[in-house]
């Protein structure tokens, strides 16, 4: 075998160890603030499994409760089969670091290239300056915590009050987002994507967001390209939030569509 | 044990038969067009069978895929418990009908009156003219196969496009909802009601919506009284559509948010 071309393949990369059950390594390349691996990174190496039993090419709905930290180190993914329909297919995937479980995720895999009904879209995409003319998010720094950082690029049209230190108290954005090593997107980066931005509660001056359960909706295959993304959160109840996310690819089409419910730290 | 009092309470019972295995009986009495029981119903059976086994006493995020249709008649649901923490427990409900996996729900409870963190609300509950003035969507019509509208009882400030024969081409929808019997909201009926009421692509001409997976996040107990609701599609792309739903209660508090993906008939 040969080595994978990029990062985002090369760190979701599993091994079968027997029926059902693969063998991972988390990596330290996707670490959010506090020096933790991205949740939308480690979900990714759960459906990576699924890919390997689903009779179904794509993933069309997933939902990932997230259980216990996870660490980089290795990890055991083992899956399930819940139901093999005619149109989706169904499965589990659960992550275990040191025996225990990590994290569950239930996916819907269908094949998104046979449509099953009409197209009706009542919603625009971000209104965002060309990437070109947009400001790299990280403005060339580097934060070795946030490692992810190195690994996605993000382009706003102006600051984010979080990043002034002077938050807005509107906790949404839109920005520009890609893989900075070339990597052009996918369903399954598209999943993991969803949860790759600074949480929007920044914006209320807090500096982080646990996500408990993360579902994700992919709704069409991106085009080659950046991707126009737009999150939000409205409704923060004792620390307990949501956080909706929208990816639009390059020719204007919404590709995926995600809401995970969240703590304050 | 005396009955139950409340349709909702007496159709959604469980009976221990083994540890972690329970009897239910599904009835026709929560039907949608179609002549199905309601898919929020059946979620709150395996959420009642939940309640059982999960020490944190509040549903807090709820995924339930729909694998096979429900048909009225007895089911079995197994639980299990995949994580008990300090704030969170997590579980599993699976219903199973004539042997075959029909519906796989999984749930984190939580304590909602234990607040973990500061509340910042930055939307408004739907306009809508008090439920005493505003008018009943059945209008006295019993349509038998439509069992859930006479356990459910909806009132709207005008008469929505699709009732009326002329879909308005916006798929959204306000209205005040409960229980015809008196039952007041709970956390557990929030569950089912957002999958209760007409699905908003009724007002795109189509003739209903099929579930394939629905995540409910829970956020307040709510106060008795009426519900105000909103929900609303703002995707169909292929057929697929996500439906998003919220429920305020009587004292303008969101208590309930939900999202579905659902496939187009």
């Amino acid at each position: 075998v040969s080595a994978a071309p990029y990062d985002f393949d090369a760190d979701r990369a599993v091994e079968t160890v027997a029926d059902h059950r693969f063998a991972a390594a988390i990596t330290d390349r996707w670490n959010v603030l506090g020096g933790r691996p991205n949740g939308g990174y480690v979900m990714g190496v759960c459906l990576q499994a699924l890919t390997r039993v689903l009779p179904s090419p794509d993933p069309l709905v997933v939902s990932a409760f997230f259980l216990r930290p996870v660490v980089p180190g290795p990890a055991e993914v083992r899956t399930a089969v819940i139901r093999s329909g005619r149109r989706i297919a169904t499965g589990e995937a659960t992550l275990y670091q040191d025996g225990k479980e990590s994290l569950r995720v239930t996916a819907a895999f269908s094949d998104l290239r046979q449509p099953a009904g009409r197209t009706v879209v009542l919603a625009a995409r971000p209104e965002l300056p060309p990437p070109d003319q947009a400001m790299d998010l990280m403005g060339g720094r580097v934060i070795p915590e946030l490692s992810i950082a190195q690994r996605v690029e993000y382009r706003v049209a102006a600051w984010p009050g979080w990043a002034r230190g002077e938050p807005s108290g509107r906790p949404s954005q839109e920005f520009w987002m890609r893989f900075r090593d070339g990597r052009e997107p996918d369903l399954l980066s598209l999943a993991s994507l969803v949860d790759a931005a600074a949480p929007p509660v920044l914006e209320l001056g807090e500096t982080g967001s646990a996500t408990i359960e993360l579902t994700v909706h992919l709704r069409a295959h991106p085009a080659p390209g950046w991707l126009a993304c737009r999150v939000a959160t409205r409704f923060v109840i004792g620390g307990y939030h949501e956080e909706d996310f929208e990816i639009w690819d390059s020719t204007g089409a919404l590709v995926a569509q995600s809401r995970q419910l969240a703590l304050l730290p």
